[in-house]
């Protein structure tokens, strides 16, 4: 696709500076970018490869005279690429209408300009929205529900009854709707409890890959509008997660825990069953959360406390060694004080 | 399915006060529950919620004032409430009999009244027990055996070799049997060790979606029966795991560890290899298990310590700045008592 | 297959003692083997094994007297285990030809000697080199390139214009070139950056289960040649990760993060964003990388320090209780000394 930069401009939000009806027809990094190219600079580490790039146009936040072709100054660099580099992406590869190498039961209901691959398995009573793309592998249980245009990669398994909203996309090898954990004990022996609840998905969802959002054992989990997710995530039975919220790959989420909106979990945070994490929480990388965090609470560690006696924590941490210095040679003195004094 | 509440309460090991003949035809959460539908009640913070339910029964562990109609009093209500579920559950939706869209290799044997998805692929000489169902995208290698009434759901990958239980269940994107990681060194470039060993599940075992049980470099891993596993769960190859244990979602074993019974191992726990984790120990979510442990032991942190030092320790970690700050204050007391006592 | 030893000592690298000519046909652990296999023995823990067991041959560092039969002297018994074990395994089953069952898009390349399973979906353009092995629910997407004897298991997802190189092994559930984590911000709205990027993975990498490999930004992630990964390994976009290199279960790196050759990445360790890792760099198992990492340097911990730091403040973690003790004693000893100075 091809399209002149004054039209860049406007998708962007910002306006041009130089020739804007050049054309643009691909977005690259600034190494990379040849004719026709336009790319994004917001680090000035990255001076020198904008001073010598061969891309036709740049995006800056300001003016930039490193760059002599013609620049689009934009207020959110990241945005503005955003918003461009949806533009300029190829659109995802879609198999024209249902494959015959398809399983689509007949008891299904299926929606108009669908793209579904050979190898898909569409069970009784699922209803696919219009304009849906399912990869090969995929499989949708009886009675799931899919929305408009949602986007399905390869070999994702989303399970019986499961609802899915419009606009979604699930990355490759996600499993919807695996049965939550829970087992009840008779003696050492445990006993299987049914998880009888469904996964629900909202509108604009993202979904990285090999996630696992386990079904609910009675209602459901609920995954609200626009949440995105990275890859390898673990959402429990009966989590609810609210709008907005960003959480980073290897990250898990137990039982129950409800999660508030505009929260940004990190990679590989675990997060204990039943607690309740507020409104634009932040939780660092890797930290154990073993209590609820309240709105706009910035926590990390493990456990995690708050991220500014984090930061102090650490590094003390790493002076141990010396605080253990310090404290034997303090003892020592003390003991020949209290030896002097009682000589006295 | 329906059942007389004198019925559910027979499963349930409990005792009937009010009308023990009402119909209960399912099973919901007090907030949810309808006319016909039997609730659960063992935790006095859901009150309100037992107050206002329109559930036809519940199930509680002493009588309760709060709830007008017939109760089921039982002495654990957990374990109740997984037997009178497993009986009203809905069952796991099964295709009727072999695919003629699923690979069934003719050199394999399968028993009766199996529920074999399409673009199922069943190996060489590979055995299926009677009633197992099999949901599409599992790959089933070559001399593979499943024992009887196990449930396989989509796209597990189970290979080459591997011995599958009886009333196992597998659930979706999980891998049996991939090769262990081993390597030999030549310099610096790492040489493969092949891994000729397998998998062996045994009964009764319940693996979470998308783990990865890794077969042995020779001889067996071997994961013992009534084994319960989460999700994206790691299992390295000559692992093995005893009777019962149950492993919290994202937890790693590194290869060679022994696992005994009844043990229970915290999210994103990681182990590393050739240790020996006792019988009924606990091992706290997040924990670096560094050591073997002892039976009984209960450990958590990283790495891993005794559980009631951990509490210790987690509290003094965030308590450092004050420890510090002591710590000053008592080199500045010290060092003017020594001037003093120097003048004097 | 059938040897005799002196075959297999050649193989090895090592010098038979004992009849050269007898015929190994196995290979197994000392516990197992029976008549025709061989063993290895580096381990003193296995004396007992060695005197009983029933194997034809062992691989030995030094002659050793517990074993009455020929014995391979080797260098290093872990390499000539690797290389022996190569040449005994049974091969990897592979399905002759192309099957009818799987869907090859008319517009694909295919090389000579393939073995394409059945429910195998090969997208348009793609080119699948010489004596490649593809099983069962593998897809492949358009354009995507593989090299020549490259073996991908069941159920992995390969998305468009990924490149493969030559002697690649890919673990069953893996997805390379899933869309790599990236958002604007438009308020609190996440806002999409398109992914348009490939992964590129060079010759003689493996790579394990369940794996997410994300495509980059721009430009591409990269894994270079002999590169390992174990299972459950996320690896985010724009990624280079150096030749040789080991990565053990659920590590997670985070985008642009530039990893150099021949260094270890411990099990379940995070790595942020934007940092380097030097060459021959070794990361501790579950550390939280924070701040680059120097070539050779060695680090653990959360955060990573480095890794004589993370032993010595390991062991005073423990011993916080009782520093904390020794400061009370501290203070009340002081406390009194003051009185006592004060009253003179």
């Amino acid at each position: 696709m091809e399209f002149p930069l004054k039209k860049i401009a406007r998708v962007a939000g910002g306006k041009v500076i130089g020739n804007d009806s050049i054309i643009i027809s691909g977005i690259n990094s600034l190494d990379e970018a040849g004719p026709g190219d336009i790319c994004f600079f917001a680090d000035r580490r990255y001076k020198e490869s904008l001073t010598k790039t061969k891309a036709s146009a740049v995006i800056v936040p300001e003016k930039n005279d490193l760059f002599k072709g013609p620049q689009v100054v934009v207020s959110d660099p990241s945005l503005a690429y955003a918003r461009v580099a949806s533009l300029l992406a190829p659109p995802v590869p879609r198999y024209p209408g249902i494959s015959e190498r398809a399983l689509v039961h007949e008891k299904s209901r299926i929606g108009k300009n669908v793209s579904i691959y050979p190898m898909v398995y569409i069970g009784k009573e699922a209803v696919i929205g219009d304009e849906v793309t399912l990869f090969p592998g995929v499989f949708v249980g009886d009675r799931v529900k899919i929305g408009k245009r949602t986007l399905i990669y390869a070999n994702v398994s989303i399970l019986q009854d499961c609802v899915i909203g419009n606009d979604v996309i699930i990355h490759a090898g996600t499993v919807i709707g695996g049965d939550g954990f829970g087992f009840a004990r008779e003696g050492s022996v445990p006993v299987k409890i049914p998880q009888i609840g469904i996964v629900q998905i909202d509108d604009e969802v993202e979904i990285g890959s090999n996630n696992c959002i386990d079904r609910a054992a009675l209602g459901r989990t609920w995954i609200k509008r626009r949440v995105k997710t990275d890859n390898l995530v673990q959402v429990g039975h009966n989590v609810v997660i609210g709008e907005n919220t960003v959480i980073v790959a290897q990250a898990g989420i137990s039982g129950s825990v409800h999660v508030g909106s505009d929260v940004v979990i990190g990679g590989q945070v675990g997060i204990i069953d039943h607690l309740e994490i507020g409104d634009r929480a932040m939780i660092g990388s890797q930290s154990g959360v073993a209590k609820s965090v309240s709105p706009g609470e910035v926590v990390s560690g493990y456990p995690a406390m708050p991220h500014r006696l984090f930061l102090r924590t650490s590094g003390l941490i790493m002076r141990l060694p010396q605080l253990n210095d310090r404290l034997r040679h303090l003892e020592r003195r003390l003991e020949e004080l209290e030896k002097k004094l009682q000589k006295e």
